[in-house]
């Protein structure tokens, strides 16, 4: 028997991708709410023994969670062998430490939350910091992917001469996997400081560049604050038409439309379904369902 | 040290009075949302050894039940002794068998969540019907406190020669219980069917009845049908100025704007918070956290 693949996002575009680059047939379930607000969850197929996955895209997590847990405790319920999470953008990840007393560490929580509910997981670049690995607070299976092979990919389609430039000095890592995996080269802005208020910010080797396009790549994309500002100090350094690529587009406030306002071009991964999504992550995700845990917690 | 109480729910009225009535301690919290949607808890308070209880109103409860973990998890991991929820109207009890095939059977997951996160529960008048007591499900001290004494009292204190009546057979123990607490005749809408198309309903014994007040009772109004179907029946029987108690006002679509227009009074309690609210719970929950199971499991 096949395996099945539930999808809790109303978007289903990464959902339709997966089914046909992968062996999962599409689960069959009615998802709706009560009149009071309850979520009521039926499934459609006979999942008795089969291994599932649900694909949940978990940006603005809070309303997404319950009705997530209620599915994979039915299924779980209806005897599925095992219910995996898919989760491309991963939420709960940034709060990884009690940063001021009295706070939660919902990074724990949450991962100790899924882990009791689900039998395995993947996501795409989870923004790991103190946290360096998942299985320090997931219990259960969890990957990792990585999409700077599809973002290579898409500068190679997309861009002639790239410089891939991390926007500050937390992004050197992944400024550097870009470049190498695109054949380009790559440079972090570098901040000095010349006194209390006078901080200039240069973008090494201008001067080798000039006749390239200059991207801007970091993992996620909240306020648009860094890239925008990394933007202008290209600009001043007279580098035009600057890409900011974002893995997970979250686009708090309006971010996104302050950025087109601001004549960047912004491109993000399908991982939050946007219309600034260029970066297909489907094949990446594909090849793990094909090999991952998934399968070897069988 | 005094226990503490959190309030999840923005209207505090109940929470006001639950700490005028008992020996708890208003908790001090820093609950809100980072510009992507998750949620931030920060405790300010020393909860280490404390008994702590969480107040939260469970209506729609799909955005708010993953801030109520987040927060039960913060306050644990603070060293809290024990944190219980006190969760006047609780969620998640009607969906408690599989009526067809591939159902989700909700109030099972629920309760099971509820007890992985909290060490005990305090709810009003929980919907029981498959499922007789919250132990079968909640593996955490949970008690079903029931309004029937304040209704009883406000029945008292508001109109003067009331008829309980329960709206159908179902809720005849629910009318005998507070008809008796109230000291005021009771009765049950009775259907006499006389072919496929023609049931009557009629009120028993309503010539005895001509001065009384109708009071319809029950402990959930939904989508107010029901209800108003039994004063539509009671107005042709000939009784005049119905009015509509429910412990639980959830009035899903309009159902309050409707049911008033239909001219019938309608009176909730304040498990949910709303203008129908007339009968106070903060003191029966208020004996209850005096000696209940937030004491017994210290």
């Amino acid at each position: 028997m096949s395996r099945l693949l539930y999808t809790l996002s109303a978007e289903d575009g990464l959902s339709r991708d997966l089914l046909a680059a992968t062996d999962y047939q599409a689960g069959r379930m009615e998802l709706r709410n009560f009149p009071d607000g309850e979520s009521y969850v039926r499934i459609l197929d006979d999942v008795k023994g089969r291994d599932v996955a649900i694909l949940c895209q978990l940006h603005r997590p809070d309303t997404k969670v319950l009705p997530l847990l209620l599915l994979a405790d039915t299924l779980h319920d209806l005897g599925a062998s095992k219910v995996g999470l898919i989760a491309p953008y991963l939420s709960y990840m940034r709060q990884d430490k009690r940063f001021r007393e009295g706070e939660g560490v919902s990074s724990h929580y949450f991962a100790r939350l899924i882990s009791q509910h689900l039998d395995w997981l993947i996501a795409v670049d989870p923004h790991l910091h103190r946290i360096h690995a998942l299985d320090e607070v997931y219990t259960v299976p969890a990957v990792a992917l990585t999409a700077v092979e599809p973002i290579a990919h898409w500068l190679r389609e997309h861009v002639e001469k790239p410089l891939v430039i991390g926007p500050d000095s937390e992004s050197e890592q992944w400024a550097a996997r870009v470049g190498e995996a695109a054949g380009c080269p790559w440079e972090v802005l570098s901040k000095q400081r010349f006194g209390d208020r006078d901080v200039r910010v240069s973008v090494p080797h201008v001067d080798q560049y000039r006749d390239h396009t200059p991207v801007l790549v970091d993992d996620i994309i909240s306020t648009g604050k860094t890239m925008l500002q990394a933007a202008s100090h290209l600009h001043e350094a007279g580098l035009q038409g600057t890409i900011c690529i974002g893995v997970h587009g979250i686009f708090a406030d309006g971010a996104l439309e302050e950025m087109r306002a601001a004549g960047v071009r912004v491109v993000t991964s399908n991982s939050i379904p946007d219309d600034s999504n260029e970066i297909d992550l489907a094949p990446l995700i594909a090849r793990e369902l094909a090999s991952g845990p998934c399968l070897e917690c069988d």
